[in-house]
């Protein structure tokens, strides 16, 4: 049985939190959920679903952390929180494998980092995956966590991401280090210091790579300091969804099935572009990994982060960074 | 009558360059060019096209520089290249008013900053202009000159910007600092040191702005160190044109006009993060504004090229940087 803790309060849309953990359990057999959310709404919901008490336990809260709260008191003020009884119960059941919220970032983060063990002394680290040309997944390695950092940091990263994506069965990473240019001397101060490190860390390091070829390169892992990160993040998804908009805009000028066909394709499109739908933010170097959905989703996306949480568990993605991290050749 | 130095070789179909030029000259009455490269070709074209002698002075070239040259010994080594033939008359007509080219970035740009005089204190700043998604012009200042910078130096790429904005005709044009966030404390050590700079400058500073809001807001310049404005203008391009061949590989499933339609458009918009045919980047800082068109630039790149350097002289770019640069309150 695979134990995930899931936070089910603090979104846009709470009702399609529980329906996509009912979701979930429906779909996998060996799948226990902590479900932490009001028990009156989630009770009756996977009564009605079926799914089998043994599957389950729901960890009732009355109260819920919302983006107006001091990320940093949130916890102490607010211990009766779905997100403090998630956060709680993967410090009690040392079964759980990993944490899913959709809930107040600034709270998920900071609750996480100061209320879960570390793994060795790794950083906590924030990676997210968006899709490929070729329809594969990228993983982006750090993507908003350490907003400064020196080139060790980046090290980390490209282990970590590299963990992070074996866990999901990719066989040997590839790693692309964000720069300015793709040839082996560009970059900044920061990235001509990880360099060396990268090509000597026997990790399959592929060199250098431009925001221009992200999408249509064969890279597992972009690695990049959190600044970087966040701004290649986000404008991969603003940058596609402003082109996908502006052939709805030219559509206009079209009529009937010409125009049904354009919108249609851009929808379809747009989707592999809407990074918070798809799934989102996760948080490793903590004891577990926590997933963080964006605030608008919906059934399919935490569907999606349990699915995930649930993969990377029984990928041993937290065994083989505690491997990798607690090993004394890495404790430098 | 408003002076331009073109160099019309080592672009990859130099022919097309020429015949950008000769459509430039055509279009303005009060345009003269110095056009550096074969006379044998050059002077049949302009005389098929019964442009004026008054209008033009070929600088006949026998080499070119190209990207296979070292950049930093290029111009000592090919005196009688067109690229060297144009920085040369930069230097000894006082009247020529900016510089196009379309060759090798390197030697371009090393000999621009090592050959032509400076703005006062003020380093060489590259810019780029991207198109928003209102059809409005937004230029990114610094889009990779100056990697590793200070917090004066993200200072210096906001009045430049600035001042490129207003020398084609935008009024007080608002600055955004490109950052992980949008609310005032967020960014990096640098922007969060030059946040206050900023704030102080007297410009119109709008605050921080994220990845996916750039195209959609409504900024005229995006400041950041170049190292990050490289990130974010090669991912803008490459993520727009991700998804618009995305439309392209979804048209295979249709069929006839509908299919037809969606591949006209999704043509139609790529054109609109085509950053390389829409024009080029452009160094300022140096005594004139240098703008370098990609290798692949057709006639109509060439003509934008022009008449966007005709267009700064017009508006007194230099004049302008030289007011502000050599002003006592700017030399701190």
């Amino acid at each position: 049985m695979i134990k995930i803790a899931v936070d089910l309060l603090g979104a846009d849309h709470d009702e399609k939190l529980l329906a996509g953990a009912v979701k979930a359990l429906k779909s996998r057999e060996d799948l226990f959920l902590y479900l932490c959310g009001r028990e009156e709404e989630i009770l009756p919901a996977l009564e009605e679903a079926e799914i089998p008490s043994t599957h389950f336990e729901i960890l009732n809260s009355a109260d819920v952390i919302t983006n107006h709260d001091d990320p940093m008191r949130a916890f102490r003020a607010k211990p009766e929180s779905s997100l403090a009884k998630a956060m709680g119960i993967c410090k009690t059941d040392p079964e759980v494998a990993a944490l899913v919220t959709c809930g107040a970032t600034g709270a998920v983060f900071v609750g996480s980092v100061m209320s879960l063990p570390r793994i060795g002394k790794l950083k906590p680290i924030l990676v997210c995956e968006v899709i490929r040309r070729d329809n594969k997944w990228l993983c982006i390695s750090d993507c908003g966590a350490n907003i400064d950092c020196d080139e060790n940091s980046l090290l980390d990263f490209a282990r970590v991401g590299s963990t992070f994506m074996r866990a999901q069965g990719v066989k040997d990473p590839k790693i692309g280090l964000l720069s300015n240019g793709s040839e082996d001397g560009k970059g900044n101060a920061l990235t001509r210091k990880a360099f060396p490190l990268l090509k000597e860390s026997g990790l399959n390091f592929a060199g250098n790579i431009e925001g221009i070829h992200v999408l249509n390169s064969d890279l597992d892992v972009v690695v990049c300091d959190g600044f970087s990160g966040n701004i290649l993040l986000k404008t991969l998804e603003g940058a596609a969804k402003s082109a996908l908009e502006e052939m709805t805009v030219l559509a206009e000028k079209l009529e009937g099935a010409e125009k049904e066909a354009v919108l249609t394709l851009a929808a379809e499109a747009y989707k592999k572009y809407d990074y918070n739908a798809l799934g989102g933010a996760v948080l490793l170097g903590v004891g577990l990994p926590v997933l963080k959905g964006h605030g608008s989703a919906n059934e399919e996306t935490m569907n999606t982060l349990i699915r995930m949480a649930y993969d990377l568990a029984e990928g041993g993605l937290v065994e083989k960074l505690k491997a990798e991290y607690n090993a004394p050749e890495h404790h430098s």
